[in-house]
Order: C-alpha cells, then structure tokens, then sequence
C-alpha cells in the first residue's frame, strides 16, 4: 500500500457531515454512511478535488485502476461481512461534486430494499464506537484500509 | 472489436422490456432505455447469464476490462452528443438479476435532476425512430456500437 500521502487534503462538507472517516486505502479515503441501516461505504480519490465534479471517465488511469481494485477487495469484504445478497455500486455525483464512488452491502431484508439507497433509507440507525472499531479491525484485515 | 459472437445470448424479459436493443460492442449488449427523458444507456455482458445476479466483482477479470474500456467510451460520447453535466454509472442488480452496468447521462435541466433515476423519471418521453437511427450512427462512429 501507498503512504497515502496523495489522499485528498480536503473532503466535501457534504460528505464530511453525512460520513465517518475510516482512515486511508492506497492514498484514497474510505468514508462509512453515518446510517447504518445498510453497510454503505464510500471510496473518495485522491485525484478528486472538492469542486471538480470529475466523472469516473475523467480521473487519471492509475487512480481509476486503484479506486477498481480496492472496491473489489471492498464489496468481497462487505458481501461475506454483512452476509449482503447484492452489492450496489455507483458514481453519482448529481449532489456533491467531489468524486465519490459508493459501495453499498444490500439484503432482501434491508430498510428500503429493492429500491436504490438515496433518498430511501429511514434515518436514525447509528454505528456505535464498539462496531466501527471492530469494523475498522476487521477491514484492515482484508486490506482494505490502512 | 470481437464478432460479438460470445454476446448473452438471452436477455431478462424485464430489460427487454424497458429497453431497445441496440446492438453489440466488443460481444456484450448495448440497450438504450425506452424513456428518452435522460439518455439511460446499459451495458449486459455476455459473462451475466439472466438468473445469475452476479455482482460487478464476480464477473471474470477480462468482462469487467472489457465493461469499464466500453464504459469509458460511452461516457464520453453521451456526455458530448447530449451535452450532458455528468455521467451516472451504476450496477445495482436488486430487481433484475442478469447484470447489467447504468451508463446514463444527467443535466442540470433534466426531467428528475439531481436525483437518480431510478424511480423518478417521469414516463411518457420516447425515442423516434430517426432519433434512433441517427444515434445508433453517432454510437458506431464513436466505436460504442459494432
């Protein structure tokens, strides 16, 4: 892994009030949905600043190929993990313009499922500091943070 | 570009049903979203068998190179020919099970902006056939279409 120095020096408000900081994978942020009604992860590039509204096409080729692997290592981690039937994966970015690409564990038995996430989940489920430091453990284990 | 001969050779009735079938790029599927309020693109590889509901990740190593080459190639063509804001990109899965990769251009003017499509698109708005001869030209031009 990288020394992470390259992660992004400075993350969208947006993101940062809707998100917990979970440290750094290969120099780009890992961030968990502060609503924990759905394991909802969200990897932010280091080659995205706040307001460049880059889409996935437009990120350097080596940050694309980074951000791939790492959901890959990050959605094996999050089905087996949360026992999730499904993996949403996406990049939106209508709402926040620094780039942010979403890995989300889903189950047929999940707040909102079948619909997408955004704008379905119920608030007010919250991750306590005993399951985000076991999480943390648990996905430094399965290289996915630093 | 491969002869497409390796393309699913079945589609799940509910994406042949909400999409035009236009044609082959590199063997996997382009369809277009019948609702023409936003220009919906989605990619079916040949890897994704109709009841397999693999996710991105399960995908074999040269499907998901091939998807995200194709996918990058779509996403600048629909982001200039409709002069699109952004792209969105998403594989969900929760209510077809073949897979099948969003390629869907937004703008800030579009009929459910910013929020995602998905169950928010008003009905009614469709392709003509010259606007899809016309596009299928344009896709080919752009090797986004054999």
């Amino acid at each position: 892994m990288s020394s992470g120095t390259d992660a992004p020096t400075e993350l969208h408000p947006q993101l940062a009030a809707d998100c917990h900081v979970l440290g750094r994978v290969d120099g780009d942020l890992l961030l968990l949905q502060r609503n924990a009604a759905v394991p909802w992860f969200v990897l932010v590039p280091a080659a995205g600043a706040v307001d460049a509204s880059l889409d996935f096409h437009e990120l350097p080729a080596a940050s694309r190929r980074r951000l791939c692997d790492t959901a890959d290592r990050l959605a094996i981690f999050v089905k087996r993990h949360f026992m999730c039937d499904k993996i949403n994966l996406a990049a939106l970015g209508n709402v926040v313009p620094q780039f942010h690409l979403h890995v989300i564990g889903r189950r047929r038995d999940d707040a909102c499922w079948p619909r997408p996430v955004w704008g379905h989940l119920p608030p007010g489920s919250t991750w306590s500091t005993a399951q985000l430091d076991g999480l943390v453990a648990a996905l430094r284990a399965a290289r996915c943070l630093e």
